[in-house]
């Protein structure tokens, strides 16, 4: 079996986040397969080959990039941020798992990358500093009532919480409903980071407390980080204000 | 106020890692502050200077860091992986809140890299494909009760969990009685991810489950990840199994 699939971590959109084995990894590809937008940040090959499709397809995507790394092709699959978070590195297991057992003999590598969470996080201090979360607020893959519990056993134990896919056109109560749920358990003064756009040219950073955190724009390019009770913000005249969680946990109540 | 500090990701250790972003970051420091092996990583240049220290000496290497910056320098701390996970970004911060006023008009950014969870996940399938939390099993800075209840949270809440620290020198029994813990909430087949050294020329990955993890063998540079009742092993002969958490979530009685 000689074909070749990597699924490939483009960080945040810019090129100075994408890693050298990320850029070796493109530029040994035959064929890329990817989300559109993803695939239009990329510099064009010569005799490379590209097929795009909508953000609603990994799994037909997924497939038939393995299909074509069966028939013997060096073919990549490129995710934003990391393929390994909400995105594409797990569609393909998905489709190695229930496919045919050749697909099993592929050789199949995962590229990392800067994910969304980071790189928000980088812009604004360290708000990532104490022990925190990831969880997908979409509930197209799991029930809203899972969601809920999630949230509860996140904020009830003091992690901080990284929202990915906080809102889209067909989830528009979702994330006002998280932010709902988490004032159960979380001061109205917690610090709430609004990254949209990291790393590209229309990229906004809006800090807000919980209070008022439900009604501040996101959209599907919105990365949101809740703080947890210790999570603390640096104000600074002239500069925007630095936020993070110490090293060492605040007195919690156990 | 001309000093500039850089707190600079990594990634894991090696170059191919490294993202321009924080290689133009190091190539624009005239000093270098880090962790002694760190440093030992990156390329001499000439005229820059390094500030080794230990690995317990966060604060103060912080500290003299922002004093340099302060008199006008520009200075990079670096970090492993990402520097705003369980890392030096809090570190500088928490120095700069409790520091001179003056500190809080220097410019300062953050370099994010990849994270040690994000490389070991990708070296083994998409064991983070869905929701995950990170945990520091590091009790130098939190109370063990505290890390006994956030474990419950995330186990019993369905998240895969990422234990960053997971053993050290000083710190001999808390692994053990962190997987001991975990087996309250989960299968005794729940996989489990054991990244040793991952991106160096001695990186090693075991997977084991969760009834045999307490005694493989963990150190200061391993990274692991304990699946969720949801996550899978995809078995292939002849090569290393892929280990992933499907996109959907799995029955879970709420």
């Amino acid at each position: 079996m000689s074909g070749h699939l990597a699924i490939v971590g483009l960080g945040p959109g810019d090129p100075r986040y994408l890693t050298p084995e990320a850029d070796a990894a493109l530029a040994a590809a035959q064929s890329l397969y990817g989300y559109g937008p993803y695939l239009d940040r990329l510099q064009s090959r010569s005799g490379q080959s590209r097929c795009a499709s909508d953000n609603r397809e990994e799994g037909a995507r997924a497939a038939a990039a393995l299909r074509e790394a069966a028939a013997g092709a060096s073919v990549a699959i490129v995710s934003g941020g990391d393929p390994g978070v909400f995105a594409m590195a797990s569609a393909v297991c998905e489709e190695i798992e229930a496919g045919p057992e050749t697909w099993r003999g592929l050789d199949v590598i995962v590229v990392p990358g800067v994910t969304a969470m980071l790189a928000v996080a980088a812009k604004i201090g360290a708000p990532l500093g104490h022990d925190f979360c990831a969880l997908s607020l979409s509930d197209n893959l799991k029930p809203w009532e899972l969601i809920e519990r999630r949230l509860d056993a996140a904020a009830g134990a003091g992690f901080v919480i990284a929202l990915y896919n906080p809102v889209s056109r067909l989830r528009p109560w979702q994330f006002g409903a998280a932010i709902d749920r988490l004032r159960r358990h979380l001061p109205a003064s917690t610090p709430v980071i609004f990254g949209r756009a990291v790393g590209r040219s229309d990229e906004h950073i809006d800090v807000v407390t919980l209070d008022r955190a439900g009604v501040t724009a996101a959209d599907m390019a919105t990365l949101v980080i809740v703080g947890s009770p210790a999570t603390r913000v640096i104000r600074r005249s002239g500069r925007s204000p630095l936020v993070y969680t110490p090293r060492a946990a605040a007195e919690v109540s156990l």
